[in-house]
């Protein structure tokens, strides 16, 4: 039997099929001896869905070679301080999915949203009522809350890790030294409640002269992310939440390039007027500056 | 409703499966205003099986993290001599299945196998019967056939590329200098017939002392590819076959690293004891050698 090479959507001959479905079996077996059943079941599907890709776009060697070019070009751009993988994980969804599927909705716990590539560890801890900026350029933002569980109980001690981008668009960890700034921690009080000066959160792209931006210019999107603010809220006994907080009324939340936002996440930064005065006692001198309240619920630990 | 997380397998609740599905539609409909209908459909492809991997697997965020760090590692080992993220495509068996979509069987044409990533342009050419070793170490292997169409009209001119590793199991690429060793292209002649001198296969391990490798080892699966001699054979107005010749009779057939073993390919590598005269008179002195004949038939192009 003689025929053309299938193209994508037309009918695949059965005898095709067979030969192409041999493969992936054949594949399927070689993971039969691994002693580890969740390595097994994670390598297995991944292979069945990996093929069942190829199978279905009828993926051509020449698109093959351009995924290999562009993981290539995605690990050589990746260093300590920028991960184009998490990048390119979080414009396909796959990164808000992994959350989705690690953080189903419990009562009212506040609900997670995207981790990013942005975090660092050991960040300046900050005294109640501090200020994150450490030099970063931006409005000043009153940020303040609770952390409770789902009965309403306070959380005392709580730790909140808080990091964001400057009025720029760039994190510190762009800024192409080793400084900190605009990202810190602070604990909650006695009665679980929590205060700091963050920036007031602008719409910036992700970094997007690699692989990734290539991509999202390829496919037409726009590499921008609504404003936002990112927490990161543990406690023992509690489940970690890691999530952002958004502005109400930005014109990027629909369009978010990594669809982190979700509605009870969208917050009222309420802008005050150069002169108002602060809730520390803190002198802005004429600068305006803006507040937003964010009262935290964890889940508990194991769900 | 408050409910623990869902376990792999386990029913997820309804509500849990809209949040879920809710976000691959997002995703998908970020690809709409792509213009390249093709690649607005590969792209949306992925993403529907990538999300239902996550989905089915309910891949923690450990496993996420886990997967990140191994593509930034597969592409930092990644550079012009050593291609890892080719390797991982060829232990997952996504190379075979890309390379069964992209050569439908066609009538009496030669099958196809992986591409491999030792190939390197700009090999030496080869007069007919001549040598491809360079200095590689191995057994003499003589090596002649017929390229035809599958009208069994012979293919004159047609340009052979062969490349295999050494009796130590390394491509040249491996030697760590710029040498190149153990490959070649040679012509067909006026009757489509060709010959070289090249070495007789032996098994070997895919470089595994990186990520692949480690991923081989944590599943229980062997690095070893049985036994083969890479050929590239092009002509005008035919297909160009990219595959191997195996060695019949050897353990590793069964349980090839890369899925590549098809029986068709798999030929009599005749042993010849010191002595015996060789067919263009060329003296290996007190030394053993072998031959093989690989008669291959192209495909007409487009197919």
């Amino acid at each position: 039997m003689t025929h053309s090479t299938t193209a994508p959507g037309a009918p695949v001959p059965a005898e095709q099929q067979e030969r192409e479905a041999e493969i992936t079996r054949k594949v399927l077996e070689s993971f039969d001896g691994c002693t580890d059943p969740r390595l097994r079941q994670v390598m297995q599907a991944l292979v069945r869905h990996l093929h069942a890709f190829v199978r279905e776009v009828r993926l051509t060697e020449q698109e093959w070679n351009k995924g290999i070019e562009f993981l290539t070009r995605t690990g050589h751009i990746t260093d300590e301080r920028r991960q184009e993988f998490i990048l390119l994980s979080d414009v396909l969804g796959a990164s808000m999915q992994t959350v989705a599927v690690n953080n189903e909705a419990y009562g009212e716990a506040t609900e997670a949203t995207v981790f990013g590539p942005f975090f660092l560890e050991n960040s300046p801890e900050i005294e109640p009522g501090g200020d994150i900026a450490f030099g970063a350029e931006g409005e000043p933002c009153w940020v303040e809350g609770t952390v409770t569980d789902i009965a309403g109980t306070p959380v005392p001690g709580a730790r909140i890790e808080v990091w964001e981008a400057d009025e720029d668009g760039f994190y510190d960890t762009q800024y192409g030294d080793d400084r900190m700034a605009a990202r810190g921690h602070v604990f909650t009080d006695s009665d679980g409640r929590y205060s700091f000066w963050g920036l007031t959160p602008t719409s910036y792209p992700i970094p997007h002269d690699g692989p990734v931006g290539k991509l999202l210019e390829a496919v037409g999107r726009s590499p921008m992310r609504a404003p936002h603010l990112h927490f990161m809220v543990s406690s023992p006994g509690l489940r970690t939440l890691v999530t952002h907080i958004f502005v109400r009324g930005d014109e990027f939340l629909d369009s978010d390039t990594v669809f982190g936002v979700k509605e009870s996440l969208v917050k009222d930064f309420e802008a005050q007027p150069a002169g108002t005065p602060t809730p520390n006692g803190r002198d802005l001198g004429d600068r305006a500056w803006s507040r937003v309240r964010f009262d935290i619920v964890l889940a508990p630990d194991g769900t």
